[in-house]
């Protein structure tokens, strides 16, 4: 009797494996830091969310202008003013890449299918050292906020978006994600954000990622010729 | 029948001018930025808004807390971060002051009767030059945000406080003003603020100062272990 052979595992039913999956698909994922090249699809990428929040009307935003406002020269450094992480995705690995600021974060996703992008050619990433199978996803926007009552500060999400192509595959928790643990590193006490009390699945989500929703507060806003008229009033 | 006398006035009344107005009271008004002198002062203003709040379960904030974080070592300039407007109260007229940033705003109240502040010694004013009659009304805290909508910057209102003997005065109207005036003379676009729905009060005078209230518009907040979950996740 020799105890060369191992016992068979114990009911051990048959498994087949396939040999490759036929409609198997693997996304490649990059969160980075935002540069002034990146300018023309964060401005596609903002008019999409007005549309998404019935906003348009609201909507006047140029790349001018967010060239000027958001990479302006001299700009103070990445999370201590307005700061965005950009998704791109890729079919192909993204190669090593060095920023002193924040090292990019990579994730592969393993879909069922691939996914059928309609607007793939108009947000080809810029800047991607000669790799040209890059496309922008979505971003998000944030800078620092402050709580007095903690005596820290923290960071006001103005902006997350996904192309709705690319939706419910966890990429918006990707880039949520990507700030909180920015905030959690740098011992900030708050990530704050709004959402429109009728977007149901959006205030679910952001529970399940662990946040509060704050049913008291309500924002003011002082704005267009009210504003203005403060220009040149003595106090 | 001569036309020089002037009929009398239609059953006038006698009226007696008083010589002077023995309780009549000057009090001048003064906003300035604040520096890290003013520490101590803007910890405890903070602590009697948490109070008035009702939210001082949430207050944590220490005076080194505030000091490190607002009024850090190579701090940027007033305006592009964390900035606060002191209002001080004196019942002499402020010196001349330069400051390169912000000229302080000078008001002059005039009152029935001069106001009991039972607190005057404990909020009398730091870095006055030798005046020292020179008492912390109140604070804004505010710091800039962004509008992707519109490409540019505003300015986020995190507080405002009048300590509350002081109130009903028009102080409050004087620090929005103060700060709604910066963000008018810099071109941006909208000053934003949070109000409790319950504080009635607060509202009208908001709207009565060309704000508008946002009703659909709810704060989410990720913070405390909710928000350190996120420091060593993988996105």
């Amino acid at each position: 009797m020799a105890a060369a052979a191992p016992p068979p595992p114990p009911s051990a039913a048959p498994i087949t494996l396939p040999e490759s999956t036929p409609s198997g698909h693997t996304l490649f994922t990059r969160i980075r830091l935002a540069t002034i090249l990146d300018v023309p699809h964060i401005h596609s990428l903002i008019h999409q969310m007005a549309v998404f929040e019935r906003l348009t009307h609201l909507f006047s935003a140029t790349t001018d202008g967010l060239s000027a406002t958001l990479f302006p020269p001299n700009a103070p450094p990445p999370f201590t003013s307005f700061t965005i992480f950009l998704l791109e995705l890729s079919d192909s690995p993204f190669p090593p890449t060095q920023n002193d600021h924040f090292a990019p974060l990579l994730k592969t996703l393993n879909l069922d299918l691939s996914i059928d992008d309609p607007d793939k050619e108009a947000f080809r990433s810029n800047g991607n050292d000669g790799n040209t199978d890059v496309t922008v996803g979505g971003f998000v926007l944030f800078f620092p906020n402050y709580s007095s009552f903690l005596a820290k500060p923290g960071f006001y999400i103005e902006d997350i978006f996904v192309r709705e192509c690319y939706r419910r595959r966890g990429m918006g928790k990707m880039l949520l994600s990507a700030v909180a643990a920015q905030a959690a590193k740098m011992g900030y006490g708050r990530v704050e954000w709004v959402v429109l009390d009728w977007n149901v699945n959006a205030i679910t989500f952001y529970e399940q990622m662990g946040a509060q929703i704050l049913p008291e507060w309500r924002i003011c806003r002082l704005t267009g010729d009210a504003l203005q008229t403060y220009a040149h009033t003595d106090v």
